[in-house]
């Protein structure tokens, strides 16, 4: 039986796969790309609708390597941070 | 409709609470939640049955604050970490 967090990891690769096979680099996020994912998947959580220098930031934060693309190890960073930034409203909406 | 990445940081949370609440401080895994859980979940990446010494290292690495525990923002890296490192593993069972 496949674990909890082997579906869990599993998703964040389809995830992001979704995303930067769209063009370019298979295994990088470009911007746009970035800009696709974020208002799809993490509208909730990030200010990305109201003007497009929010995602200039949110790309800059991302793109330790600075070769203007966001890959893998970025993104994995991004979501375990947003995890970590929610945990206290995940757990209140267990009980 | 909720994002599959909501849902993921969801499981995840969920996961390390399942294990962090059973003794001691609910938000950090003991010694013996950690080995629990990793033998539970991650029994498929890490080599934990063998011997109780390949708890103490796992531990002695994610315990970055060294405080005896594994709060949910070093499990997080954990996990992050796991996913970046079998990247490759899960695209190639995506196609």
């Amino acid at each position: 039986m496949t674990s909890q967090l082997h579906q869990t990891m599993q998703t964040l690769v389809s995830v992001f796969h979704t995303y930067s096979s769209q063009e370019g680099d298979k295994n990088k996020l470009s911007r746009r790309e970035l800009k696709d994912l974020l208002q799809n998947e993490l509208s909730d959580y990030l200010e990305t609708q109201k003007d497009s220098t929010s995602i200039d930031k949110i790309m800059a934060e991302l793109d330790e390597n600075r070769d203007g693309e966001v890959d893998f190890q970025e993104f994995a960073i991004l979501v375990a941070s947003l995890s970590v930034a929610c945990y206290d409203f995940f757990c209140e909406n267990q009980q």
